[in-house]
């Protein structure tokens, strides 16, 4: 393997603590001497051990002299005594001399500091190797780092035409098992679910994580003009009603079909109104700050998962999409809501990776503008 | 290398032929020794050595005793003298004791005589090796033996939500550069490329060879109801018109318009109507019994490319998804023409492979029905 797939590798890694490390970024690490991998850590949960301090462990373990091994980390060694001594001691320590990063720290107390010390230090350091994969790795990270609202992402399943659902709102299923298996995962590790109007009333969606039906479930947020009938029958209102939070707007939230709602125990917020519409990112804000949610999950539909990417809320998107054609210019179609003249007009992503899940093809994609504060 | 993976190299290979070999299929080929790939070969043209005999004279001039070799070969080796001497007595000739095959020859002629003769001559043989995938590397051989008209590749080009241009007909360009040239490649391939109505008049096309303008050009066919006026500025009409021609119903085909374009050079062609439209298996066999042609490419638009899907005559189809989101649901959609009530109506495809080209996914699909006759 050359030093790109050795950094892929640590990422494959990293991204096993993915949702148990915050408010920490994921990070894994490689101690690797000539072509063979020595030694393999990973930052499993916040206040566990760093993943270079891990890899550093494994290969002393098995007996390697470390002064003969490279060390590969996705993330700059930290410099700092945080929950644990700095990753840059153990580093010294261990007689590592060639340690080779992915992406710098985006933590401004941070960045340079680790690079810089091993190399006065003496210690040959090498960054950038797959830089923006090692990014996107952390881009949860970064927007806790820089805003203060929760990391976004928005999941959105099409077929290869670009529809969910028939012209008479038929959409069960557009993808196949292993997508949706996938979809729960996430939902299992986010701490709040958002859904559309459209979503609520045509889906009458659960929200829940297939297999924990009673523990660990997510918060589940209606973005609505339009709140629910006296006596309607929705899932969302009859199970844990407490978990379920409306945002809508300020003479909404004040209406008597709120104050039945909160009688119910559902919970109705007012957001303030910005030239998109609701401000979504007020939302993502009070999730974090007064719920303590990192990570939220948008599942449409299309008109809602637009207005997070317009207003750049949308931190990452997974876009399944099933092999198969509705061919029918009245489904209903993936995303709305915007009247471009012209094709350079369209909103373009950046795809991280690709990979086929059952019968789908699972897309990561990021946004290409800077994140919204 | 595992044996998966040996067989899907040799997929590579054949690949290499593909457009150069018809009537024959494309075959490759590989000797392994050991974990080691010492020969390699592939079918380059008609007439030329098959694959077998290429990889076989590889390994001997490299001076392997192939009787401790084993022999990957994605079709089953031929039995009969055709162009060249049989494969299967250079496979006796050579020593080799291990003979693994992808797929079986579709041929009924010859199926099940290369695999069983030698194994009656004390060569062991295993089937079935990545033998999906080796099925769709001749699907184009399987349709020449099985029918009589041209294999068609369809190639589809959209947004992320399905959209091909705006609501304003703007659609340069939806896909990168990189994506295109790959379009091209295919053309200069191909011995005719077919577009609908909506694309002749709308996007006014080339559908010339980036590089090649003046040999070695496909066919030009529009297919289409309604010929286009006297006086029209098409490129298709300025430009070669002897190779374009119109495939329309015999009652337009008999009008002045398509005597007007008959005066320019062009070709009128009635096709017969069915419960589809016109009889688009007639044109495709048409093409090839009267023009030779092989390898036919229809570029759309959704509801040509739809009602090839739909008649069991889109033998491959090219789909480039472009990381871009249009957000329109009045943007012009990659297919439509069809209204089905409820998911399961639609048309599943199976995925071939997956590839990034440029900023862009490319998607190979084959139909899951059984091909038209």
């Amino acid at each position: 393997m050359n030093q790109s797939e050795l950094m892929l590798k640590a990422v494959s890694l990293a991204e096993k603590g993915k949702g148990k490390t915050f408010p920490n970024p994921c990070v894994g690490a490689l101690i690797v001497a000539g072509d063979e991998i020595v030694g393999q850590g990973y930052h499993k949960a916040y206040g566990s051990d760093h993943a270079e301090v891990e890899a550093i462990n494994d290969a002393v373990s098995k007996g390697y002299d470390l002064s003969l091994c490279n060390l590969f980390v996705t993330l700059e060694p930290c410099n700092h005594h945080g929950k644990t001594p700095p990753c840059t001691r153990a580093i010294l320590e261990s007689g590592l001399k060639n340690v080779m990063i992915g992406a710098r720290d985006p933590n401004k107390h941070v960045a340079g500091g680790g690079a810089e010390f091993l190399q006065q230090s003496g210690i040959r350091v090498t960054t950038g190797i797959e830089e923006q994969k090692c990014m996107d790795l952390i881009a949860d990270f970064t927007v806790w780092q820089q805003t203060s609202r929760s990391y976004l992402y928005l999941k959105m399943a099409s077929t290869l035409d670009g529809r969910i659902a028939t012209r008479e709102k038929h959409s069960r299923w557009v993808t196949s098992d292993a997508s949706r298996k996938k979809v729960h995962q996430l939902r299992s590790m986010v701490g709040a679910v958002i859904v559309g109007a459209n979503t609520f009333y045509r889906d009458n969606p659960k929200l829940t994580c297939r297999g924990l039906e009673n523990e660990n479930q997510p918060l589940r947020i209606i973005v609505t003009s339009r709140l629910p009938e006296p006596g309607s029958d929705f899932f969302l209102l009859k199970q844990r009603p407490d978990e379920t939070i409306f945002w809508t707007d300020l003479k909404t939230s004040a209406s008597s079909a709120a104050d039945r709602l909160k009688n119910m125990g559902c919970h109705v917020m007012a957001l303030d109104k910005n030239q998109n519409g609701l401000d979504l990112n007020q939302g993502l804000t009070r999730l974090r700050q007064d719920r303590n949610v990192h990570y939220a999950l948008c599942e449409g539909g299309g008109k809602l998962g637009l207005s997070f990417i317009e207003s750049g809320l949308a931190d990452e998107v997974w876009h399944f999409i099933a092999m198969k054609i509705l061919g029918d210019d009245q489904g209903v179609p993936v995303f709305y809501g915007r009247e471009p003249k012209f094709m350079h007009e369209a909103i373009s992503l950046r795809m991280n990776c690709s990979r086929v899940i059952g019968d789908d093809l699972w897309i990561k994609l990021f946004p290409k503008k800077d994140i919204a504060p």
